[in-house]
């Protein structure tokens, strides 16, 4: 897992160095006037989709949903995709249900794009445009690289379907994230927080609300502690009552729109007694990254983070992070 | 909340009575060819939607989203919502972001339908179609009567676009919901098993997905329980290894297409040392309910055994489950 992670500045700079061949695929993919795109992906990759689903929005400026594929696999419902983008995500490539959902949305008249490391994957061969992540083989059970690499991926589709802006930032974004890696002490300290916890939330809303989901996903990857992410929205309808009784929150935000909701609730929690910490370039962090990232592109900054965390939780804990106790690299649902 | 969830057959009755009149509001408003769905919820009422998303999708035949309402209030994206059918759900009909993508939804050219309690809420005000659920106020803090309203207007919709076969099983239904009221002890016996517990889990796949996190989040709500939801193909995804530790997990079933999946999780989850109950009209069961309703509306009885574990384990606990510490009606963010 340490490994893959130290990967990620080069793997993401060789990915971004293919945006203008990406953007000219995605670009005579997509018609004018979309009706609009539905997302397919499950577990990391579908946290990736979570941020994706939002830059997408913003670039195409239609309506943007995530698949819920047992509808189509197992309701079979007779669903007609005409006019819609169809985005599938999956490193394998080889979770059935992503492949299933993706061909038949295409024999519908869905413009389908897959976004998966293994170019000869039943998913690549069913989509009509393929944007392979060649990260390399991922051999750690929690996905890193390729979970930071489809946020890119999601990106440049963005940004090649409704200036973003991003192309600027572009340029510096392996850098930022090689500072984030090469600055190891603040998750030490984070992981320390967290090392006699049998509970553990994170909270964020927008744009880093994916990259949340997603840290809280691999600290229970490699440590098996019970962890849960929730948009600071929903956290007010109901869970505040539970954040309140003690559990470590983690709290991302980043400077933008979504960051004076994110930090009141940390006031709010901290005014009940929670015990709250802040990941971000933002007052009072705790657990940094750059703020010349733009937000849309803070989710990649903030999803290392969250590997970090849970890396250096799990050898605190004596656990192996790299095949974590009954999980296994490729799902079938 | 006893209360209000005692006047659920009543009220559903009331609701199901109007249906006809529901039916040609809907049909009138919906164009012929839809572009898509894109529903607006918080909280418990997201929980009804997600349930509605099934039924919407099924019946409509092209996808349906769930909205991120930041999209909209805080990244202000200018999303465009010409062909597509909008429904916004709220209890109150006054947590101002639902409103506000109500009115952004309708200005690009969406139809737009408000489900809610309130006829003279914003939100009602603002919609081209008011469904009102007249279920009368709801004063306990946790939604009772309202979610199971709300899902019975999300089927009643749904039948509305596209003949899922509910015209029968809505005569039937209100006896039902009395028959799972009437059944006191299996939830009495759950809410035991889950005296001592500091985390729990609820599991389903598809339909009734919606409905384990509505028990869920009803338990967080009245008990300040640590609760989560899983879907079965995202548990399989990482949190299986937590969910292996000892976490109690409540498995919610119905005959269909999708208990295969959700019990051979169940005898995986049992294989590893988990702890697992089942809910539903299964082999095995713990928190029966009728196998006389279909699929399509199992979620409301199920979310009925959801309100029942969370009144007698508050009750159990001594808390007070009307008014939970730290939670407001109306959540504005």
């Amino acid at each position: 897992m340490a490994a893959e992670m130290a990967e990620q500045p080069g793997r993401l700079a060789a990915l971004l160095a293919r945006r203008s061949e990406i953007a000219s695929g995605v670009r005579s993919l997509v018609p004018d006037k979309l009706a609009g795109t539905v997302l397919v992906a499950r577990g990391s990759s579908d946290h990736a989709a979570t941020v994706g689903r939002y830059l997408l929005e913003m670039a195409t400026r239609r309506p943007v949903a995530s698949a819920s594929p047992s509808i189509h696999t197992l309701y079979r419902a007779d669903v007609d995709f005409s006019g819609y983008l169809v985005v599938a995500v999956s490193q394998s490539g080889r979770t059935p249900e992503i492949a299933e959902v993706l061909e038949r949305a295409k024999a519908t008249g869905a413009r389908t794009i897959a976004v998966t490391n293994d170019a000869a994957s039943p998913l690549a061969q069913a989509a009509d445009l393929l944007i392979a992540l060649d990260v390399g083989e991922e051999q750690s059970v929690p996905a890193t690289k390729t979970v930071t690499a489809q946020l890119v991926v999601f990106s440049m589709i963005a940004q090649a379907l409704g200036d973003l802006g991003l192309d600027h930032a572009f340029e510096t974004l392996p850098d930022l994230v090689a500072d984030v890696l090469a600055d190891a002490e603040p998750p030490e300290q984070l992981a320390a927080w967290l090392e006699d916890a049998s509970r553990f939330a994170t909270v964020a809303r927008g744009l880093l609300y994916g990259a949340a989901a997603e840290a809280a996903l691999k600290i229970e990857e490699t440590t098996s502690l019970f962890a849960s992410a929730f948009s600071a929205a929903d956290l007010r309808h109901g869970p505040i009552a539970v954040a309140s009784t003690g559990i470590p929150i983690l709290a991302f935000a980043h400077p933008g729109p979504a960051s004076k909701d994110v930090l009141e609730l940390v006031a709010e929690l901290d005014a009940r007694g929670a015990r709250t910490r802040i990941a971000g370039p933002v007052a009072g962090s705790d657990l940094p990254w750059s703020d010349r990232a733009p937000e849309t592109l803070a989710p990649i900054l903030a999803v290392v983070r969250g590997q970090q965390l849970a890396l250096r939780l799990a050898i605190r804990l004596g656990r192996n992070p790299d095949a974590p106790a009954g999980l296994t690299k490729v799902t079938v649902t």
